[in-house]
């Protein structure tokens, strides 16, 4: 059996953690955001990449959810005793072996889909994790400035590390969007797929940022198997992260069926066969096999529980 | 009193914090050699430059005489995890911001005096830290390779840190020199200066670099006041560093009388007014005022009474 993941960062992790448990023998292909992407201080950083791969590969904080386990913290304390912005970003020292790679790599001309094969080739992930796009696509949010009322144009790092998404967002922009096109193994992975899982990542900046790369979406609806998507509200709140703060700019209901009903039955031009909301939501979506399960992905048992969930909601177990 | 001294990264740093003790109302400033830096990792490290910098500042790690105090090195143990290389030189994770902000500022296009200047507001190494040019150049070191036989450039520290100057070296090679300059301030500190003084650093690879530098030279003999040499062999061997590997190379006998006739005598063409030799040690050298002090830099005051000699030498104290 082969599987295809969309994945954004910590949640989508933690689901393929599950899912590569529930299903050993499986080959499963992860499509992993980029558009949270940054630059900073010269450093390619790829945070929803880094997380995959250091989740599946035992690298992982596991409190923090993000960034290395036994981490360190010196380079960045010295990066602002010289001053340099920006402060905000957790670079931590082991991460940051990981950016230098990265951006070496990438300045001597490498594709970030093979960057990222060689950096998986220490971690061992399991899994064969795929950037969305090799072109650069960054979400950045607008807002309006609190001080001067004007329209600004924040990197998604910086709304959401820097200013934890208080900054009410107007719109989010991809950047470089319409001229990405999906990495090399995309859309293959999902042309012989047996099932395609959404993760419970954000539906706006995580899995809304891959469908927007041409040409993903089209390859999405002709996989020939199931497409089950996993609700990232649980009774009627984000797990974790800011979908909450995301999903009303597109005028989405911030609740499980608020998400299905975006989605969309796959019979109708939308993507779901089946949606998995948790024990306390509802959902009326017509068209889509809505099942009630647990979601929390608080333990490697319940995480494995629930990726066996989508696998049998899309009929592959 | 304005002063200037050609400076290598170690003696020359410890040189300067001499000087700065014995005239601290000079005026002082270091035209430091850049032949070591090199790019690894994709970062931009200039040893000499740091070590200057650093030991001014009170950064510097006194025992090991370069890199910072306090000094990890996570993110290097990190990049040996994952097989980068090279994994031989000594990256440190505090010393590492210095590189992330050079190699950002550099690539934003700043040339590296600006750069510098930039670091050493963080330092106030109470010296003006000029590199010798804003041009690369790069001591490469011509070796026969001991597997083949055949000929190969390595690049200084590759031969230095790697090879720990083990391969005999047949000639040195500055990569680039032809088309440097000597960076800005540097022709007009030395145009102004009532004494030039050569550190006690390497003769080959540091103040040789930096002499080597088209139009440095002429500015150097042109200066106004005297100019007084430091000799970096004691008791007919080298304080530190590998200048007795080097000197060979250029038909130069490892003794201070050697390096000394190599310098030369102003009157005859050469750099020399005068020429400090340790008391054990003697030279002959027509032409020059050879004075006998003690020229180890053990601790703050034999330093700074070092400099002082210098400047006695130099008829400004």
């Amino acid at each position: 059996m082969d599987f295809v993941v969309l994945a954004g960062g910590v949640g989508g992790a933690r689901f393929l953690r599950g899912l590569r448990a529930a299903a050993p023998e499986a080959g499963i292909t992860a499509i992993v955001n980029t558009g949270d992407d940054v630059t900073l201080h010269g450093l390619r950083i790829c945070p929803d990449l880094d997380s995959v791969v250091y989740t599946l590969g035992g690298g992982i904080d596991e409190e923090r959810g993000w960034g290395r386990a036994g981490e360190s913290w010196t380079v960045k304390e010295e990066l602002t005793g010289y001053g340099a912005d920006p402060d905000w970003f957790g670079l931590g020292d082991r991460d940051l072996a990981t950016h230098l790679i990265r951006t070496r790599m990438l300045d001597a001309g490498y594709p970030l889909s093979q960057v990222t094969a060689a950096l998986a080739d220490r971690w061992q992930p399991g899994v064969t994790v795929l950037p969305m796009s090799d072109e650069r696509v960054e979400t950045h949010v607008v807002v309006t400035d609190p001080e001067d009322g004007r329209q600004r144009a924040l990197h998604f790092q910086e709304w959401w590390v820097r200013y934890r998404a208080e900054l009410p967002p107007r719109s989010f922009v991809q950047v470089g969007v319409e001229s990405a096109r999906p990495a090399p193994g995309v859309t293959e992975a999902l042309a012989s797929a047996d099932a395609v899982l959404l993760a419970p990542s954000n539906p706006v900046v995580s899995i809304g940022t891959i469908l927007g790369v041409p040409g993903l979406r089209d390859a999405l609806l002709a996989t020939p198997g199931r497409i089950v998507g996993v609700s990232p509200i649980v009774g009627g709140a984000v797990v974790r992260g800011m979908a909450d703060k995301c999903l009303p700019v597109l005028g989405i209901e911030v609740s499980a069926e608020g998400v299905g009903r975006h989605y969309g039955a796959r019979a109708d031009g939308g993507l779901l066969d089946a949606w998995l909301v948790a024990p306390e939501d509802t959902a009326e979506i017509p068209g889509v096999d809505v099942r009630r399960v647990p979601l929390l992905m608080s333990n490697p048992d319940t995480t494995a529980a629930l990726a066996r969930a989508t696998l049998d909601a899309a009929g592959v177990r």
